[in-house]
C-alpha cells in the first residue's frame, strides 16, 4: 500500500478536500488521481462560476457563507481569484414573494439582501416589469415582476484560480496528484484475506480497499470519491447508493450589442452590470460576461429531463424553453441566435437538495451538490477531512462548528433546499 | 381519457391498491395493465412466499402485522391462501443478542417473540451450535449460537392465492385489467395545452398524464406505479427520482433425503418442520419446503453485489457465499448439490429499509419494499389508496390510522430497518 488515502477527481472538491487532508494529517501520503490531464476540467469547468449565500436551507447558508468568507480572505490575502460581488437579482412575483416571505424577512434583518421595488427596478433599461399585460405571456403563466431581491454578498469567481490555490496549496504540503488516471472500478477486499481465490466472499468482512485504473490496480488505508454526477458509475456496481442523480444542465451564449444596455448600468455593482439575474418563471438565469459582451444563460428544468450521463447540448432547447419567456421580460434578446452553448452534470439530490458526505465500506464519498458545489467547496473540504479523522465536529473558516454526521446519510439533518438553479 | 385511474403492474401491491381504489372510490373507472399475460408474474412470483412481523422499524413492524392481521382474516372467513404459522427462528450469537436487547426485550414483552435457550435448540437434530470450536468455522468469523429468537406471528402464504384474492375483489368491483400491455414510457403533458408542437415546455405547468404502451397512448387522471424493481426505467427517463435501487437476490433449492431430520421436527409448527431460519451470519436464511423435500436457500448480499437489473440466477454464488457457512452450523447439507435456483429483484430503499409511496407530479408511485413487499401489501394498497384521495390518515386493518405522509418523501417519518434478509 502505497498511499494513505486516495482521492478520485481533482475537481474542486477533491481538491480542497485533498487539501485539508493533507493539512490536519501531514503524516499521510495523499494521491489525488485525476482521468482529464488537468485540475478543475470536468463538471467544474462547466460551472457558471456564480457563489450566493441565499438559500432557503439554514445549512446549505452556513457552508455557502463560510466558504464564501474563506474566498474572500484568499482574494485579499492570497491570490487573485477573479472575485467579484456581481450580486444576485430575483426577479419575483407576487405570489413567490408571499411564498417566501418569511424567509425573505429573515435574510433582510440579517442584510444579506435588499428589497429592490418596482421603482427601482426601472432603472434596467428595456426591462419588462409588466408581462401579464401581454397576451401571449399570459397565456405562458408569466407573472408581472412584483419586487426585486438582491442578494448582497454574492457574485462571481474564477473557479480555475479557486482550483489552483486548493491543488498548489495540496502540493506544498506534499500532496501528489496523477493525471490521466481513470478509475475503472473500485476494488472490494475482505480486511482478512485467507488467500482463496474469488475472494471476497459474502460472509467475509469487507471494504474498498482500492481502484482498478487504466494504469493498474492502486491500493490506500482509505478511497474518497469526489467524483460528483459520475459517482453512480463507481458506486452502483458494487451496490453503495450514492443518494444521487446525475443530470444535464446546460449553459447558453448569446452575444449581440443589443445587450450594451444590459451590460452597462451603473449602481448595481463595480463591474457596472445588471446582477446576475433570475426570472419568476423556470429559474432563467442570466449571468452578464461583460468582457465577452455577452450572457450566460440557462434554466431549472426538472420534469422531463432525464437522469442520465448525457452531456449533449441542444441549441433547440434554448429556443423552445428558454428565449420564448426571456423575451417578455428582456425584449432585448428577441431575435438573438445562440453563440456557444455547453452542457454539464449536476449531482442532483433530489431529496433535500443538499450535499452528501458520508462513509460506507471504507469509502468516504462527497457528491449531491445539486449544482451548488462550487460555492460551498471549502466548507466540504474541511468536512470531508473531518470525517477522516471521525471527529463530531469540524470547525468551518470563521470558527464555526459544524456536526459532521448532520450532512450524512444515517443521521442526517438538514432542511429541504428549495432556491436551486 | 377513458379512466380515471391507470395502474401500472399486476403485482402484488398493483392488486392491493387497485382494490382499495376501487373499493373507495366506486365511480372511478380503474384499469390494471400488466405486461405479463396474468398477475403476479413479476417479483411477485419469485418471493420466498414468508411474512413476519418481526423488524426493528415499528413502522415495518405496524404495517406488517396490520397485513398479516388482514391476511389471517382472508385464510380464515374468505379462501385459502395457504397461510401456515412456520415460524421464524433467528440463531443469533452472543453479539447479535446484545446489540438487539433492547428490541429483543420489547418484543418479548409484547409476545411477539419467544427466547429458545440452547437447550432447546437441540431438538434440532443435526445443527451445530458450537462452531467456534471448528478451526475453519473460525477462520471464516463464524459465531456459535447464543440463542434463538422465535418469532411467533410469522410465516408462509401462497402469494398467488393473495394476489387472486385481490384481483377478484378488484374485478367484482367493476376494475378492470389487461395484460400483454407493456409501458414504455410514461407521458407528460401541460395542464393547460396550448396546441403547440413540442409540447410541453419547461415553463409549463405540467403533469404525468399518461402511459405509452406496446398498444399505443393510454391517458387518465391519475397514473400510479406499482412497477417495483423496474421503476426506474420509467421514472429516470422524466427525471422523477424513486428513492430505490434494484438489486438481484437468489433463491437456490437443494432437495436430498439427508435434510429429512430437518423437514421432520415436531414441535415449532403444524408442519412439523425447522422453522424458517436464519443463520448468524451474512443473512443466509432456509425455508423448508416440506411438500417438495427441499429447502430454499437465501443470503442477504450486500457490498459488492451491483445495482442492477440482472436477474441471471448463479450457481456458483450459492458454493462460494452460501455454502461453507451452511454447512458449519447444518452439516446435513455437505455436498448436496443445488437442484434449482432463481433470481428476482429487491426494490431496495437503503435510506431506512422502507417503502417509499409518494406522489410527485401527478404520478403515485410505491416502490422501495426492499423485500419485504407481500407481508406489507394490505397496508399498502390502503396507503396509496388515501395518498390517491388526499387523505392526511388512512385506515389499516384493526382501525389503526396511519399518517400517510409518513411514508412519502418530504413529510417521511420512519425509523430505519435493521432486519432485511
Amino acid at each position: 500500500m502505497d498511499y494513505d488515502i486516495i482521492i478520485v477527481g481533482a475537481g474542486i472538491l477533491g481538491l480542497s478536500s485533498a487539501y485539508y487532508l493533507q493539512k490536519n494529517n501531514p503524516n499521510k501520503r495523499i494521491l489525488i488521481i485525476e482521468k482529464e490531464g488537468g485540475i478543475a476540467q470536468g463538471e467544474t469547468a462547466k460551472a457558471v462560476g456564480m457563489f450566493r449565500n441565499i438559500f432557503t436551507s439554514y445549512t446549505n447558508r452556513l457552508l455557502a457563507d463560510t466558504s464564501i468568507n474563506f474566498y474572500i480572505h484568499i482574494q485579499k490575502e492570497v491570490m487573485d481569484i477573479n472575485l467579484k460581488f456581481d450580486k444576485y437579482l430575483w426577479l419575483v412575483s407576487k405570489e413567490q414573494f408571499e411564498r417566501f416571505s418569511s424567509i425573505i424577512e429573515s435574510m433582510i434583518t440579517s442584510k444579506e439582501i435588499k428589497i429592490l421595488e418596482r421603482e427601482e427596478l426601472r432603472k434596467i433599461k428595456g426591462m419588462n416589469l409588466d408581462v401579464e399585460s401581454d397576451e401571449e405571456a399570459k397565456i405562458m403563466g408569466l407573472k408581472n415582476i412584483y419586487k426585486g431581491l438582491l442578494g448582497l454578498k454574492c457574485g462571481s469567481l474564477d473557479q480555475h484560480l479557486l482550483a489552483r490555490y486548493y491543488k498548489e496549496q495540496f502540493e506544498n504540503l506534499g500532496g501528489e496528484i496523477q493525471f490521466h488516471t481513470k478509475v475503472n472500478r473500485l476494488i472490494i477486499a475482505p480486511k482478512k484475506k485467507l488467500g482463496i481465490s474469488k475472494e471476497p466472499f459474502v460472509w467475509q468482512d469487507s471494504r474498498v480497499a482500492g481502484v482498478l485504473t487504466n494504469k493498474g490496480e492502486m491500493y490506500a488505508d482509505k478511497i474518497i470519491l469526489a467524483t460528483g454526477a459520475l459517482t453512480n458509475e463507481l458506486l452502483d456496481p458494487i451496490g453503495i447508493d450514492s443518494h444521487m442523480k446525475p443530470k444535464k444542465r446546460q449553459v447558453f451564449q448569446i452575444q449581440d450589442s443589443h445587450l450594451n444596455e444590459l451590460l452597462n448600468i451603473e449602481g448595481f455593482n463595480d463591474e457596472g452590470t445588471i446582477p446576475f439575474t433570475i426570472l419568476p418563471k423556470s429559474g432563467i438565469y442570466m449571468r452578464p460576461v461583460k468582457g465577452e459582451k455577452s450572457f450566460w444563460i440557462g434554466c431549472a428544468d426538472d420534469l422531463g429531463r432525464s437522469f442520465s450521463l448525457d452531456t449533449t447540448p441542444e441549441e433547440d432547447f434554448y429556443y423552445y424553453n428558454i428565449y420564448p419567456v426571456l423575451i417578455k421580460y428582456f425584449p432585448q434578446f428577441t431575435n438573438l441566435r445562440v453563440k456557444n452553448l455547453w452542457a454539464g452534470l449536476y449531482a442532483y439530490n433530489t431529496i433535500d437538495g443538499m450535499p452528501y458526505i458520508f462513509e460506507k465500506y471504507g469509502v468516504i464519498v462527497v457528491t449531491g451538490c445539486s449544482g451548488s458545489g462550487l460555492m460551498k467547496a471549502d466548507a466540504i473540504g474541511r468536512i470531508v477531512d473531518g470525517l477522516y479523522r471521525g471527529e463530531e465536529f469540524v470547525r468551518l473558516y470563521g470558527n464555526l462548528n459544524f456536526r459532521v454526521s448532520d450532512i450524512g446519510v444515517e443521521k442526517r439533518n438538514v432542511d429541504r433546499e428549495e432556491f436551486l438553479l
